[in-house]
Parts: C-alpha cells; sequence; structure tokens
C-alpha cells in the first residue's frame, strides 16, 4: 500500500542515522598542525606528556622558602626567628624569599607566606608555623609523566593548546577536514547573486549547508546549480565520487521530477528514503561506490534539519570524534501541539531562560530559524508538550 | 584594615564588569563582507529585505494548478472532471501539472496533490476539493518587504547567510574584529617553544587567551615575554595603547613583584583590583589613556575564569553584540561544597546529563579545565549546591 505522502514507509530517525553511519569509516588520513593552527581540530592520536608538571617542586606562594620543621611552634607572642638569606641552605634555620612559580630551593620544604612573618633586619620572625609541602606544588600535580594529554577523537580547545605548550609540545596528530561535496539540484534554481525571475528561487541551501559543515569540522565545497534531469544528477553524482560525503540539496521527495533517489538505486544502494521527522521527511541516505551520500530536501528548514540529523554525526564519524552536538536544559514558556508519529523538531527561542516555540508554517519558513536559538523534540508517541516541563534544548551549532 | 590575603577588598563579580564596561563604547569602524566571509561575525546594521519572499505565489507542492471552485463538490464516488492543459488558462475548469516551488499561474488559485486526483487521457480526475489557496505559499509568507532579516548586533549564522542569499543581499556590514592585545609578563616565563630549566616555566597563557578571543570575535596579538620590572611593564602598557583593549596576564596580584596595578595607576585609572571570585580573584580592571586594559592572573585556570568573565563580555561590548555566552541547566551528579564569601567557579564534567564537579586543587591545574565541559556557579552567600538540584551550566567556548 503506497501511504498518501508517497513515501511506502518512514525509517525512525535514530534508527535511519545508525544505518548510515554503521556503513562509513573513519578517516585514515592524518597530518601534524602547529599549536596555532589546532584550535577546534581533532586529536588523530592519544598526547602524552613526555615530562610532568610542574617539573620541579614549586612555589604556590609568594613568601619564604624554609624547612618546615624550623617553623614549628611560631605564633604571634612567641615568633621564631629565622636567619633571611638570599639563598636557601640546609640546614641552620635559613628562610629566603621565593616568588609563586619559583623552583623551591634543594633543602626547603615548606614555603611561609609574608603575612605569617615579618622582617626584622636580616632575620625573619615567624608567627605561625607551616607544615612539610605546605604551599608547595610537588612535581606532577598538574600532569604527571606519561599521562594522557588529549584523547584520540576529542576536538582541541584553546585551554588544551594552552597545556601542550606548557609541556613543550608544540605540534598535534589531527585527523583531516573530511571533504564534502555539495550539489544543489532544481529545475527553479539560479545561481547565487542572480536576480530571480516569476518562477525563479536562488540557491541558497548550498551556502547554509557549507558553512554549518565547516562548524561541524568539515572543509565543504559547493558544485554550481544541477538541473533534475536524471544525466545531469548523474554528473553531479560522478563530480561527488572525489569527496569523503556528498550532499545533494533538493528533489528528495517522491514527486514526477524527484529522480535523484531513482539515480542513486540504479547507482548504488538506498539505506532509507523517507524518515519520520517533521520537518525533513523527503530525506534519503545511499552509498554509491562506497561513497555515502545524503539527499536533503530543497526546502530550507527541512535541509537544515535533516543536515543536523544526518550530515552533522556522518562528519563526526568520519572524524572519529565525539559529537559536536550541543544541548542543554530549558523550561517551556509555552505549550507545543505536535502530531502522533513523527519526530517533531519544532523551533524555540530562548528569552529569560525560556524556550518558546516559535508560530511558523511551512518548512520554507527559513527566517523562522534565523529567529530561533535551537529546537526542541516532541516524541513520536506524543501529542505535544505542556508549558514549564523542562526540555533538552538542541543549539543550532 | 589589609585582608590576610593581601587585598583591601573584594568587589562584586558583576559590579566588577559593570564598573568596566560602563566605561568603554561599542567600537564605530565597520566594513561590509561578502556572504562567504560573514558566518559568525556581528551585523554592524539592521539588514532588510527590499523585496518579499517568496516574490510570487507559489506551489507548495507537486500537483495541478486549478481554479479552487472547479473542484468543489469533486469526491471519490463521483469525481470532477477537468481539462489537462499544459499551460494553464482561467475559465473553463482547466488543471495543468505544477512541481513544488514554480510559479502559480495568472488565475490559478489552488494546487491540487496528484494523490488526490488521476488522468484519463486529456482529462483530470479530481477526487477530493481543494480551497483557494490550498497548497499554495502566498507572497510574502516567508518574508516581507522591507523586513528586518538582520538586527545590529547578532552574530550571523549560516542559516541567516542562506535567507540573505535567497533575497539577493551579498554582502552585509559588518563591526570590525576588537583588536586586542596581549601581554604575558613573567621573571620565571620562557618563551613557547623552548624546553624551560629549573624554576622556569613555558609561557602558555598567550594561546589560550588568543585563541578564545578568536572565538568570541576579536582579533588577538600575543606580544613576547616581559619581566615584571616596573620599566618593562610600561614598554608593554606602551605597544598595548594601539589596540582597542590590552590583556596582561601575570604580576596582577599584590605580591612584592606585582608590579603592574602600581604602574597602572600611575599611568591611568584603575577601576577594580580585586573581585570575590574563586580561582580568579586577582584581577585588575583599568583605563589608560581611554583604552581598557585587563590584568588577568599568572595561573592558568584563574586567567580563564577571569578572561571569561571580564574579557569575554568586554569584547561584546566593543562588537556591540548579545553575549556569546552560552548556558543550559543541568543536574548536579554530585553535591559541590564551597566557601561563604565569594563566588566560586566549579568545573563540571557532563556525563549522561548530568554535571560532575572535577576534584581539583589550585588555580594553576590547567588540566582541570581541559578535563571539563564548562563550569557552575555557586552564589557567594552559598555553601554549596546539594546532589540532583537543576543548575546552570556555563559553556567553556
Amino acid at each position: 500500500m503506497v501511504m498518501k505522502d508517497g513515501f511506502k514507509s518512514l525509517a525512525r530517525p535514530s534508527e535511519a542515522r545508525k544505518l548510515l553511519l554503521e556503513r562509513c569509516d573513519p578517516l585514515e588520513r592524518h597530518h601534524k598542525v602547529t599549536l596555532d593552527e589546532a584550535d577546534g581540530r581533532v586529536a588523530a592520536e592519544d598526547v602524552t606528556a613526555s615530562q610532568p608538571s610542574p617539573a620541579f617542586r614549586r612555589a604556590a606562594m609568594d613568601g619564604y622558602a624554609v624547612n618546615a620543621s624550623d617553623t614549628f611552634g611560631g605564633s604571634t607572642n612567641s615568633p621564631i626567628r629565622l636567619s633571611l638569606v638570599d639563598d636557601f641552605e640546609p640546614g641552620g634555620r635559613k628562610a629566603s624569599p621565593i616568588h609563586t612559580g619559583a623552583a623551591l630551593p634543594e633543602g626547603a620544604d615548606a614555603v611561609l607566606m609574608f603575612e605569617d612573618a615579618e622582617e626584622v633586619g636580616r632575620y625573619v620572625d615567624v608567627f605561625s608555623p607551616v607544615a612539610p609541602g605546605e604551599n608547595v606544588s610537588p612535581i606532577g600535580e598538574d600532569v604527571e609523566e606519561g599521562e594522557t594529554l588529549i584523547h584520540r577523537g576529542e576536538r582541541l580547545t584553546p585551554s588544551q593548546l594552552g597545556l601542550l605548550r606548557s609541556l613543550v609540545i608544540e605540534e598535534v596528530p589531527v585527523v583531516d577536514r573530511p571533504r564534502i561535496g555539495i550539489v544543489p539540484t532544481g529545475e527553479e534554481l539560479v545561481e547565487p547573486g542572480r536576480q530571480p525571475q516569476r518562477g525563479e528561487t536562488v540557491q541558497s541551501n548550498g551556502i547554509m549547508i557549507e558553512k554549518y559543515v565547516e562548524r561541524w569540522g568539515g572543509n565543504p565545497q559547493v558544485r554550481p546549480v544541477l538541473s533534475d534531469r536524471p544525466e545531469r544528477i548523474e554528473s553531479g553524482l560522478d563530480w561527488g565520487m572525489k569527496f569523503d560525503a556528498v550532499s545533494f540539496t533538493g528533489g528528495s521527495s517522491v514527486g514526477r521530477r524527484d529522480r535523484l533517489v531513482e539515480v542513486l538505486r540504479r547507482r548504488g544502494e538506498v539505506l532509507v528514503h523517507g524518515v519520520a521527522i517533521q520537518p525533513g521527511k523527503p530525506v534519503a541516505l545511499a552509498i554509491v561506490e562506497g561513497v555515502p551520500v545524503i539527499a536533503l530536501p530543497g526546502y530550507p528548514v527541512a535541509t537544515l534539519v535533516d543536515a543536523y540529523f544526518f550530515l552533522r554525526p556522518l562528519i563526526d564519524k568520519l572524524l572519529g570524534s565525539d559529537e559536536y552536538e550541543l544541548r542543554g536544559r530549558v523550561t517551556l514558556g509555552r505549550k507545543i501541539a505536535s502530531s502522533l508519529g513523527r519526530l517533531s523538531v519544532v523551533r524555540v527561542a530562548v528569552k529569560e531562560g525560556k524556550a518558546y516555540p516559535l508560530r511558523v508554517s511551512g518548512s520554507g519558513v527559513l527566517s523562522s530559524v534565523t529567529r530561533s536559538d535551537g529546537f526542541v523534540l516532541v516524541p513520536e508517541d506524543s501529542e505535544g508538550i505542556a508549558e514549564g516541563v523542562e526540555v533538552d534544548l538542541y543549539y543550532w551549532r
């Protein structure tokens, strides 16, 4: 039986994603980059510390290097007097000024803070004892020798770059950015920058997908627009075979002009066509000559939703990386109504910590995305979510 | 009275930030960039639509362009027969095939879906009536002419770039990236890439702050290391006067070697020195010759916390932009203990939707940041937060 919407059956989004990802392997192409180029890149191997940090016992406060046992019993009423020296030497009840971060001299085992002492000529009066190790950072306090600093698959952050630099590691192995070929199709589309005539539309999905692919860690390239004719789609597919993955936009539905899936079936294996997600239903996932192909719908919001649900995790998989998805919890400021049987992707705007669903109609309404901070998912078996309920917010990132 | 920690008094973080920001104005330097260069940039002016979208009545489904009143009364048992024509003409009960996105012909006012009809030779049998406007996107459905597409101060997203492109807007006015001069200071510091000797430390705060400044939308430049001597600090300050803001790292405390604040007092106005935040207490905020100066502490985690609390919002202010801060709600997986009287910045790792405070000691322990996803704030008047309580999570971004 053919359903009214033209799809024989609709796959669950999570299952569709799994079918695609289990057919793809992480890239084996790696290269080294300097720390300056490494922010946001994905580590290709574990990076371990070849030295501890700190590499020497270090003063954790400004004060005097002392032997702790020399200070025992000191108090405000009955201070203990030590000799003030420039260079500490063990034995002989000495104290020498030391600043935060400096190496503790041999024989000293604690730092007496300036506030707990007073200089009197060539002497230091101790008002409060210190314990051995007090105000001292031991060797390896921050990082032990051999410790794993970065795990394979992590996306590098600025603080990780600081940590690597502090340990004299100036290069990191990173996974190549997956190359993603983007093929916009559509009879009515005109190239960017051209004023569309009646019945024409500017090709605008390309830049949206391109820039998200960059944010997600991929290296995108957008092809000039192709018409919907099967021979043109074939040439787009041929062009795409040099990439690590290909993403078509448009022509993924079941209409008379939607010939893309027919071409994909002839040239490779279609894993999924039609997913129970709203907006975003008419998406197809395929493998052609070993290359994953995602056929995104032409409507901008549906394109974006499916790119988020299928292309983003595909890039993560190719990178061998953690999920880049970013979510938090928010309270709904207004109820969401939804229909049973489909995962609904509801765009929300966040104001003062509460999420408000945007009133929108139609998956062509891109301006609803540009006004939203992210989205909330309403499960297939739910008819909506009440005001005041806490939900996961997925940021558009 | 001098407090034991050497600070006369500690400002509240929110008040300290306010004192700094009210002395700074948004940059007036703007320029235009192409859409390809615009992702993440801050809009310098409102951008409005010079045309509606769609600019013509558009089919929202594949089907037949019809005059709705011609279909009234059609049913499966008693279909209504229309003439199938290639080009629709008003009157005469016509139907012509139309695809999604195409312009609705003059005289037609609805789209009859293929599924609700059947072609019989040169005729179309209508099984279900359509209402006027059904399956049609009216002019301006997505964007009305004159509507504001982008507001001054917004950070541009890929979907906004798609929206602009669809409206044939290929350039956007953006605010120049604020130039941030970064001056690392410290007697014990050696330049990056050099193996530190006993008592030396590699200068590693520079790259961390530099890369965060880039993420936050600024244009950073890191100066070679300076020693702590006042005349060297003065030369660093002179170098910094060509930037929109200057950030020192190190030398911001009240120790004997911490001469930076003394120099800032002599050369300009110190607004704040010492903030009730842990880690991050020894920070100073100043204005020198009209340029905001943030003196960050030398300890990496304290540096990062203060950069997050003061430098990030300063960049936002210079950009005239929304806050870049990204937060969500999480449930604590383990209780947090804290001390009264200070805002505590507690690093947490998020696992399966719950936040776990990291067990750390000392603000030098940068590896605790690299293992954390973000942080939770414990207010000054609180001694901690119990397990299971929901809190705001601030992502390190």
